[in-house]
């Protein structure tokens, strides 16, 4: 029973994020779902990336979370357009709650959408809001078993930014055997270390970002 | 519609995880359900706990995971009794899920039930299994935030286990605001830190294990 009504919700939600990924397209704006645990580093990736983007794109962001409006507080204190979303104890965003978020953005005057999803390995997965890409942040104080651990969200990461490379001095965190996982679940995805907080490698990621949105402009006519 | 049906699944999940209390208590094996993020440190906590509890209490083990066998593995490399539960891309352990693996254990050699939940700190907080007392351990990486953006997980904790304090001094997490938020949250709430990997505090947490189960044989006769 359960079953079917899953596989309702999913497609439902699916055809929300493909009106959604229109509207996006439309507007030219080009959306990047952030997922990973709680305390991956989500917004502070946020923070850090907004200094190297800035004047390059016009960045907005969706908070996620099942209550308080903490993190799009950190974002607006950056002089950026949020807008919070609480799903109220749900674990993940789904397409209609980013319609609903998208409808109170000013999509104009935004060229690059930063989704800052659910703190969750798992739920947040199995549902697309529309995005172009998806980015997963493993921090490596969650430890290098990670990907095989949790298959489906590793699976559809585009990018896997390995966090907190500050601390990886302090672990016995191997980043040989996150590439070597990634590369046997999904030889596509990219696998690019940071330190949000140090900053270090993000200069890099600002950068694939701003060619990659305009790899999509070229090939979609945005 | 879905709603009704999630209801109805908590319902008979509740029946069945009173059922599984009762052959627990029968047995006299107290359980502990140990919850928290991916890489928070449960695995890790229980091997370290392990070694205070050698010779006290008899442990046993029910590991969580989506897939793989890994932390089990890790578990029976100790000596120990451990079950592997993997859900499949289900984001909790159900309490039907532990009536399985509760029947593979030895119950009568076994005083001390560790079940290492899926590493979610949402969904996990909703499914009771029959345990006796809840663990949530976060770890100071994931920031002091956690208690008041994930609120359901920390309201039903009996014991936060703050874990990682070995890398507290390169992070700005604050106990204080730990304690404080949890304080609100949930006023009986036991907060205690440690290092899972480098040993701190762990001698005092097997303590309060030995006690609490202790006080719950006086109690109830078990």
């Amino acid at each position: 029973m359960e079953i079917v009504v899953a596989k309702e919700i999913l497609k439902a939600n699916d055809l929300i994020a493909v009106a959604n990924r229109m509207k996006l397209d439309e507007a030219g704006v080009f959306a990047v779902n952030l997922l990973g645990s709680p305390g991956a580093g989500k917004t502070t990736l946020i923070e850090g990336l907004a200094k190297h983007l800035d004047g390059r794109v016009r960045i907005g962001v969706i908070e996620g979370d099942l209550e308080t409006a903490q993190d799009s507080q950190r974002i607006e204190a950056l002089g950026l357009p949020a807008v919070q979303i609480n799903t109220g104890g749900g674990c993940h965003l789904d397409a209609n709650m980013v319609s609903s978020a998208i409808k109170s953005l000013d999509l104009d005057s935004i060229d690059l959408l930063f989704i800052d999803n659910v703190g969750n390995l798992i739920c947040t997965a199995g549902f697309v809001l529309g995005e172009h890409h998806r980015i997963v942040v493993l921090s490596v104080t969650e430890g290098d078993d990670k990907v095989t651990k949790y298959p489906p969200m590793f699976q559809r990461a585009d990018t896997v930014v390995v966090n907190k490379m500050d601390l990886v001095e302090f672990t016995d965190f191997s980043l040989d055997r996150v590439r070597d996982d990634e590369r046997k679940l999904n030889p596509q995805t990219l696998v690019h270390e940071v330190s949000a907080t140090r900053g270090d490698g993000l200069a890099e990621l600002a950068d694939l970002l701003v060619v990659g949105r305009q790899a999509w402009i070229d090939s979609s006519g945005a």
